[in-house]
């Protein structure tokens, strides 16, 4: 909060290049501050600015820089510095940059590791992506049953300056299998004579290291914690989970979806920040692909040209039907990929999905009809349009055409999601354009095939 | 955890209607797994369960309950249950109880709070929607900066019971201005005898009741803490905010964001919840709307009725101009609601974004225009389809259309959120549907207007 009141003093003292009162200017902000400084001086001064920060403070800084520019800084700063600059983050934090960063600068960085860090970081990074082994943190203290809750706090007060967190305590048995989590606030509330093994504050919740990141979200939302232990299959205890991680991991996720149902690839970072080329490529393949689907609406036209010749009127209401059903079938994918995100919808649940989307979409559609026929006739009578003689016929087409895309757009909309992940695949690739591409080609069939059955011997 | 595995026991237990044992079992379980038994019981019996419950769980069980079922509890319940529950809840559970509930039962149960509780709960309510106030909890602990670390602690130890959290504590001067921040766990590492006002942590980050829930999301991740303080405009103390408040917040809007881009009205409960009648009115209000837009095709089509008579063959690549466009509005709408909500981008960024949609999507529309022209091309080589002598021009024509289309598609997708957020609405409103159907008028007109001049004197 402090750095947007003092920003043109900075700016101002940066332009001098008085360093010695910048160093002590920082000593009072905080890191995630003095990054957003760093990333908006000019890239000349920003090497310079972060070589005075205090050595303590340089690491979490760094944490706090987006990736683009922790590169930039590791290539100008000699080995020693990066050194210290690792040393000071946190394990888990260190394990995320080893892991975005290119393979270059990863080696070069790990190289200035001592082999005990080095072990920390790698073996974070030997859990697979998505899991809650990757998002841990070795740096817990942990408790024995037997100790008196005044031996424990002395135990923290001695041990615990350096832990990410002290907030949860974990008590663990000669094997270091974890038995109970303690709130560090329910040791201090205790009588300081009494046992941890008799404080009780609520029932043990934790999670192994292969709980997949979803699970992991949704065990913090339903035990309100602040942070949750990871223990192997045996019930050894490896290290902690931090809800602030997980905020972040939960808006990332919820954005790579949102970027997907809109039809494009995740663009795994700030949209200003994703270059030109990276942005076409992102978003052309998905849109390639779209229109290679869309491109058997010209083939299925190929089969009706003979009906648009002898019934032109037909072309006119050919995008409002086929829009009709790719609305409705974004409409429904959406909705289900949310719901199944959220496993407020389960795979099982499918065939009462199915039921529901049924109903939903057959009253929608006779409702969006009856507004389509409703158009026609009074256009119709106003004289605003002459549709022919027919144009009851073709009023009639309409609407139960839209009954029969609407339908069909909303169920295979709501269906598509269940298919793509019984299959393992993301539901959330069941994006909008992909349901609306779907439903425009069977949208034409339908329609024609209507047309065909209620103009016949009319206008067809 | 425990739930699950004992679950058949459980209903074993409540078929037999054995209640003593029910209660004692209870008490190893966690609030949250003993409301999702109560979820899954038959009606009948969930009040029964849910009054042998111990007293002091009772509250936290009941806030863990979905807002239908609370409202079926609470009916069948007596005054002086619910007494008991509300004075057992924390006020911002009360609080957020007493908003979502119908009026009628809100009044009944603000009724049964004491005065000095009723006045906790209103306070927390005047505050607006979507702010600080809203989601902040009164009980914290406050600590005075004369204080030594050890008197703190037994202060903490003698009033901390029953306060939400501990986690951290708030520094407060003479007049309840807020002062300092201080983490349980420093007070706790710290030398006994050190004065509170000489203990730093980090510098001080607080919210002010009128900031943002946005604002707030954003101040959590930037900063990294569990709690945040909450003061009025003069500094003076009112509250804090939990993280775990405002993870459930952030998935919460994520959902609402996903579903508005996705075409439909904020669902605001999980998909199997929503009636039949309310699913087709918040589907249905879009789709209509969707649909009045989109009958604006018909009428332009109207107007090139014309043109399809003396070339058909236009009417075959209809489908795949329009959606194409479309398909890239949505996509370069969704990718910019999602930036604006993330606030990677700023409204003043509409000028820099606009210079990048328009070269992105001009690269997009001729790639894709290009695989137009060579499938036409090829088609008509290999015989599959005859478009006519002139298939150079019409292949010609759907190239130059699809770079137009797909140029104002995104464009125009990408600008649409910023005109809402200027105008004060919210960019999610700009759903990819809604987009799509904006898209699909005017690419019909893009089209025919193209094939006019390229094929005049030819086709035209």
């Amino acid at each position: 909060m402090i750095g947007h009141l003092l920003r043109p003093e900075i700016e101002e003292l940066i332009r001098e290049k008085n360093w010695d009162v910048l160093r002590e200017t920082f000593c009072d902000f905080h890191p995630s501050d003095i990054a957003e400084i760093i990333t908006d001086v000019p890239e000349a001064d920003d090497v310079a600015l972060f070589r005075i920060l205090p050595r303590e403070r340089a690491g979490e800084v760094f944490s706090h820089l987006p990736y683009h520019h922790q590169e930039t800084l590791v290539r100008s700063l000699s080995n020693d510095q990066m050194r210290v600059l690792l040393t000071e983050m946190t394990p888990d934090d260190q394990a995320r940059l080893l892991e975005e960063l290119p393979p270059i600068v990863t080696r070069r960085l790990l190289e200035t590791l001592s082999p005990a860090e080095r072990k920390d970081a790698r073996e974070l990074l030997g859990y697979p992506a998505d899991t809650a082994g990757r998002y841990m943190t070795p740096e817990y203290v942990a408790l024995k049953a037997g100790m008196t809750a005044r031996e424990a706090l002395e135990y923290v007060r001695t041990t615990g300056r350096d832990k990410e967190t002290v907030n949860v305590l974990y008590v663990i048995d000669a094997n270091d299998k974890l038995v109970d989590d303690l709130r560090l606030g329910t040791l201090v509330m205790a009588d300081p004579n009494a046992k941890i093994a008799d404080l009780f504050d609520g029932p043990l919740v934790s999670l192994t290291s292969s709980t997949s990141l979803d699970e992991v979200q949704r065990t913090f939302e339903k035990y309100d914690r602040i942070a949750l232990p990871v223990t192997d299959k045996n019930g050894e205890m490896l290290g902690i989970i931090t809800i602030d991680d997980i905020l972040d991991v939960a808006r990332k996720e919820a954005t790579r979806d949102i970027q997907m149902i809109g039809g494009s690839e995740a663009l795994d970072a700030p949209y200003m920040e994703v270059s030109f080329w990276e942005m076409v490529k992102k978003r052309g393949g998905w849109l390639s692909a779209l229109f290679l689907g869309e491109m058997l609406t010209a083939t299925a036209m190929g089969y009706f040209n003979n009906e648009i010749e002898k019934a032109t009127v037909l072309a006119m209401f050919m995008p409002l039907i086929i829009s009709s059903g790719g609305n409705s079938g974004s409409q429904a994918s959406t909705l289900i990929v949310r719901a199944l995100a959220l496993s407020e919808v389960k795979l099982r649940d499918w065939w009462r999905v199915f039921g529901k989307e049924v109903r939903t979409s057959l009253t929608l559609g006779t409702w969006l009809g009856l507004i389509g026929f409703i158009r026609i006739i009074v256009w119709q009578k106003i004289g605003l349009f002459d549709y022919g003689e027919h144009y009851y016929l073709i009023a009639a087409t309409v609407w139960l055409s839209l009954i029969g895309v609407v339908g069909f757009g909303s169920v295979s909309g709501s269906m598509l999601p269940f298919i793509l992940r019984r299959l393992g695949f993301d539901p959330a690739t069941s994006s909008a354009p992909f349901v609306a591409t779907l439903v425009d080609v069977t949208g034409l069939v339908i329609y024609f095939s209507v047309a065909m059955v209620v103009l016949r011997g009319t206008l067809l």
